[in-house]
């Protein structure tokens, strides 16, 4: 196969508006999703293309960010590139000039994330697979070699990954099974903050009618009476049988956390999601304490596989929110994935991507690391500005089939504000 | 008192290269210190300098983070502003277009620093103070209310903090003599890692002969041995009588720490800084139990309040390195220096503002909240571009007498780059 050449790196700062109340929750009160977009240019039109997701006017700084990060790929051959990725991903994050902005979170971060996500996209259409079938196929050291497990030597050694890798290759035949079902979605579109009641149960029911069984309300609003009886209102809409989560967005203090978790346990959530700060490592711990059997989620807000290990060795958490436009991009997230396997936790993504290309990822996670295939978010606001927009049917995103990591964008990189 | 109005907000990327070395550590191999400053303009010439530090290029990014946070102040009366500021850098901080870029970290809070520093110098000047005087003629509700102490609830409410600076009152008498014998210094500049020997000693004797008796080392490098030759260096070279620091600046692997630490353990060290990745706060945990009484001392990039109780809580690190160019400003950093105080430890600033702002602050942390006067930090480098350099006389600070918080520059703000 010959190695394609990275020709050039240019970014494009990519605004979605939406629609009144969607997107809003606690503390997101406007309604622009945003990506700061990084495409890689190689012959015959071979482009790879990565998002990172922000909301609004700061997307700008991460598109500079991610021009004064990637333009060492320009010249680059992508399987060189690729051998070694994790090298490659580490001397990125530990630029000299950058790091002190973060390190390891925040816009250059994100910059390092939507950057990744381009490379890992060129590479596969390069190989003309999709994401999924690229990673599964890679040896268990070849994945590793994509990842820098740097600062978890005490937990996820390259061997124990390597091995962790290994262990799941003989029972990978009994899992394919899910890529002919597809992968089950939930429903975050319904619930938004912003929503009126009405309007909620008739996009649940509509949900329910194309085969969703998992659904997602915001909470942590001002009125907390509000919240619970919204709570009891999409529980008595999606019956007992259906899943439910409510999500805070960080809104509550560690008090109001635990008596809200608490008030809202009667209507059965499968997680409560980022009830407090995301920072709060031990905030989360100390709720999790609090509200057995309750459960919690959190990760759109866990910037790198340092906090994650730190949640997990504090039983913070109980669901791994991990996200590719979060984290320094899928090879991070495949790092904390391993972790998450490591620490019997399940990886249910975040989807700052819109699913695009966390659906080929959990798919990996699945077959390739024998994780549980609970369900994967689903928000659709987006679905027409992509040239393959992920396809959910009967509930159940379909195997992405194309090429690449589906994060193409309809847009015209060079005319865009 | 006449409520002065902020006129205009702009902001200057301020760079200043470093000689050869200097500036120089395990991470961090270019030598340009940069600010990203916030300048307030009001009538009669009255402004207001703040700063936040960066090591090159992205502080670009910072500049332009401020330019979108920083708008609504254009127009706003500084006493009102500062009556209620803890609301203000809270709405700030949660700046619903911007939030998701950290939250609180990274690029937006470092801009949120600088202009936060840039208010309180503003303020001070208005009032014709010193910024540490301004902070001690406060009652201690005024000061609290300059404070966002979201997420802190279960250990430092507003209440807590009001009743640990009044119970402070009484005694403030006993500790106003360091306002003549001046803040005790440590010299950082004497071990920049791309230092050789000879210049690492001749700096050392000199910074001795001025009166310094407390001395920093950069560790960390690829070769373990020359570290260890360099402590034993310095350690005969300052002789059993004055203090050694050890800065690894968050190179070493939790194993590599521990082992590193318990060989440094040999030439007496006053702490071990930065041992490792500065978001592992168990990491931080496990080296402090297993490297006893070797103590550890972190906190320049440690974002926030919230990153700072966990490890308090966690006994994570011994001291507390806040720094106002870091945090959010001021008054992140009051609010860290009550947690400090809340959990028995000493609040040892990381300079990043070269000492200008810091040496005001520390004055008030020992006569105001009583924390003990270990020493701060003395980088030199950038003494000539600040209009009131910070004065070091016989190893102390000389309290500064100025209005304000000494961090105006000599450049001229329109004609930077």
């Amino acid at each position: 196969m010959p190695d394609a050449v990275i020709h050039s790196v240019s970014t494009c700062d990519a605004r979605f508006p939406l629609p009144p109340g969607a997107g809003t929750d606690s503390l997101h009160t406007n309604s622009e999703y945003s990506f700061a977009v990084t495409c890689l240019s190689g012959e015959n039109g071979l482009r790879g293309t990565g998002i990172a997701l922000t909301l609004g006017k700061g997307n700008k700084l991460v598109c500079e960010a991610i021009e004064m990060l990637a333009n060492p790929l320009a010249g680059t051959a992508i399987e060189e590139l690729m051998a070694d990725f994790g090298r490659v991903s580490r001397k990125l994050a530990d630029d000299p000039s950058l790091r002190w902005l973060g390190p390891h979170k925040g816009v250059v971060h994100l910059a390092l994330a939507s950057i990744t996500n381009a490379c890992f996209d060129f590479w596969a259409k390069s190989r003309g697979k999709p994401l999924w079938k690229l990673l599964l196929d890679l040896a268990p050291d070849e994945v590793v070699r994509l990842l820098d497990l740097s600062y978890l030597d005490e937990v996820l050694s390259e061997r124990d990954a390597v091995e962790l890798l290994q262990g799941q290759l003989a029972s990978r035949n009994t899992r394919m099974s899910i890529l002919n079902t597809g992968y089950p979605g939930y429903d975050t579109s319904v619930g938004w903050m912003g929503y009126d009641d009405q309007k909620v149960r008739d996009l649940t029911r509509r949900a329910m009618d194309s085969g969703f069984k998992a659904f997602k309300l915001k909470v942590g609003s001002d009125d907390q009476d509000h919240d619970l009886r919204r709570a009891a209102m999409l529980r008595e809409c999606i019956g007992d049988s259906g899943a439910l989560m409510f999500d805070a967005n960080q809104r509550w203090s560690l008090p109001v956390a635990v008596r809200m978790s608490r008030e809202l346990a009667l209507y059965k959530p499968t997680w409560i999601e980022e009830p407090t700060h995301p920072d709060d490592i031990h905030g989360h711990a100390l709720l999790a304490r609090e509200i057995v059997p309750i459960k919690i989620a959190a990760g759109e807000h866990i910037p790198n596989r340092v906090v994650f290990k730190n949640f997990f060795q504090a039983s913070a958490i109980h669901y791994v929110q991990a996200d590719c436009t979060r984290l320094a991009g899928v090879s991070e997230f495949l790092t904390v994935s391993l972790l998450a396997q490591k620490f019997g936790l399940p990886v249910v993504p975040h989807v700052g991507d819109m699913g695009q290309l966390h659906q080929h990822l959990v798919l990996f996670n699945r077959i390739g690391l024998g994780q549980e295939p609970l369900f994967l978010e689903h928000i659709s606001h987006l679905r027409d500005h992509f040239v393959f927009p992920a396809t959910v049917a009967d509930g159940c995103y379909k195997t992405p089939q194309q090429p690449g990591a589906s994060c193409d964008l309809k847009l015209s990189f060079a005319g865009n504000p």
